[in-house]
């Protein structure tokens, strides 16, 4: 494997001195490690954040989109509308759950899905819509949700890349019947390389995700005079609309949580800080013809990554020449209908071409938080000379 | 809640200056938080641990169980043997996987199965057996082994709570086809509240473990000349037995890992001194008669838990004193066929006498391994006072 001087990052960011000593302590002092204070805290405190009134910790968004797809409740031949340009998490977990799959094209400049590219898939059979906020771009919730409301969709919001974002003030993840957040290693923020966090605005559909995370763990139907009699509390099979959905495991553990509740104060701070850096990073490439960016200098774009699209063929030669100086770029996401899993669940075809353009022609730089000025610096640099020469 | 003096404790261990250290350093230094060289590590460690080839991290047990459950790949009508005495984890994945579950008694003495006990449940349609090693003793698995080997059964071992015991030498885990340990915040050893290791017997079914554990991630069937092009290698469908198996995201941080591997240091000194405990607890009780212990003096118990059975009806009234007494004494485990999960299941009947009276019998006492010695004392002073008394 090439050694680079600029790698793309397997990590996002660093933790400070008082994350590591909230990890530390919780190490030391909690009275259990999964299932306690802890996960509580957090979860208050992204309802907090968010504005919403119901959050759960998980211990990845895989989990969260699986709650999700499992609370649609599918029935045979109902359809759910996805993205081709993607991460696979958004996608297979609604077809495990028995949902077939649209895939939806993406807007060329904004990368993201629209009304408008929804509106083109919708059948007498759609149940549902995966909006992506892929690359930490806010897709356009109100219009999307007008389309919804009309047709009488469920909307899955897939937060993931894109936590923190607002449109007109309102935090992506919350427009939706469900908001999916991540918090992998590559994410904005991490809980020690994996967690997740599903919000869910419908009263009901919240009170039975607990018993969806663990096992069906709930109280009983009465008051026990012994605390021992019956052992534990009870389990029980969750129910929606009359149907029971199996429990889980998706539990993540205390000083995941604690962690992540750290995180949260400066999760508005790292957000605006790579924002300035992509908007500086734009500017300064505006000169050269073969490359666009899409440049949102608000709240609606966190620039979790810092992607470009050639409008040539000089993509190839401009990633082999980075690396030659380098910088490890990358290319994102491979069309999901692409991929031989898809293939062979008989997903192989979509009418996405600003998909295959995008994927065909894009460019993903190194953008984790943790690049010093230093070699943000060399990014530009090295960038605009490859530029220059190709 | 009332507050005890000895509660019975939501985690059995602290951890080590070198365990945190291992925890900041990961955190300061690893180039990812997941998927990574620390994964690997444990993986290895824990392989040459139990002296088998194939071990895969995870984020629970349950995971294991399911994976467990998904390549057993049941088809209609097919049975597997799960004792009624044991956490619902135990079983539940292999309902959801297709399997009808007979439940299986347990010996009274032993509290486990025994080959006697899982004899009397097989039939045509048995396909597979999940023996729990339950509070930490490893079930008699020559027996059983001879058994599923006469009658080709696929064969669990839930080894969540028996790390490290030993029958002549082999350990728990490495008798049966695959071996299912947890480190939840409760076990012997716990990376941060929760993960697991699924140990695999044979090399096919290994191959196809890690697609299973992450989504299908695999790599293409070809060199690819440009790492960018396809990106990010292949996702494929696993198939096992010409069978698909649908992949999941049961993945765990490079940081449990980490400390997992750590553990595994000192996991045989914490069983040792556990057991240590257990047997000088017994034997001070022994001139009680209302109650009885297992007493096993050797390997093949850890005594992850300290359980006693009343021979007559003062369990109620003893566990009360106790807690009068200062002392947080449990009842484990409710038979699985009471629970409203399992009866809406349609597995609320079982025929397993001994697992009624054990758990109408039963007594759990706190026995975290980070409880101090003048605690332990004091609980042992309580115990009799309150025997005496009853």
């Amino acid at each position: 494997m090439k050694k680079f001087k600029i790698p793309f990052s397997g990590r996002s960011h660093n933790y400070t001195e008082k994350e590591i000593e909230t990890v530390v302590k919780v190490m030391q002092e909690a009275s259990t490690l999964t299932q306690g204070e802890y996960q509580i805290a957090f979860q208050d405190k992204f309802c907090d954040y968010l504005g919403v009134n119901h959050a759960f910790a998980l211990n990845n968004a895989t989990s969260a989109l699986e709650l999700a797809a499992q609370l649609c409740q599918f029935k045979e031949g109902d359809e759910v509308i996805i993205p081709a340009h993607t991460y696979t998490a958004s996608a297979y977990r609604f077809l495990k759950n028995g949902a077939k799959i649209i895939w939806a094209d993406i807007d060329l400049k904004t990368q993201v899905v629209s009304a408008e590219s929804i509106r083109a898939c919708i059948s007498s059979k759609t149940k549902a819509i995966v909006v992506v906020h892929l690359y930490g771009y806010c897709a356009d919730m109100p219009s999307i949700m007008d389309l919804a409301s009309q047709k009488n969709l469920v909307v899955i919001e897939d937060v993931a890349q894109a936590i923190g974002t607002k449109i007109k003030g309102q935090m992506a993840g919350t427009f939706g019947d469900f908001g999916v957040f991540s918090f992998h290693s590559h994410k904005n923020i991490s809980t020690l390389g994996e967690g997740g966090m599903l919000v869910v605005r419908d009263d009901e559909i919240a009170s039975i995700v607990p018993l969806l995370r663990h096992h069906g763990h709930c109280d009983f139907n009465y008051v026990r005079k012994d605390y021992w009699k019956p052992a534990m509390g009870n389990l029980d099979f969750p129910e929606f609309n009359g149907l029971k959905i199996w429990p889980n495991n998706f539990c993540i553990g205390e000083v995941e949580c604690a962690l992540g509740e750290k995180l949260l104060d400066r999760v508005d701070k790292m957000n605006q800080e790579k924002r300035l850096r992509a908007i500086h990073f734009i500017d300064e490439l505006s000169k050269f013809e073969d490359i666009e960016f899409h440049r949102v200098d608000s709240e609606r774009h966190n620039y979790h990554l810092l992607v470009g699209r050639f409008l040539n063929d000089k993509r190839d030669k401009f990633i082999e020449l980075m690396a030659d100086n380098g910088v490890q770029c990358v290319v994102q996401y491979y069309p999901l209908n692409r991929y031989d899993f898809y293939i062979k669940a008989g997903y192989g075809k979509a009418n996405c071409p600003n998909t295959d353009n995008f994927f065909d022609n894009m460019v993903s730089f190194p953008f984790q938080h943790m690049m010093g000025d230093a070699t943000f610096d060399l990014l530009i640099k090295t960038t605009k000379k490859v530029l220059s020469e190709i």
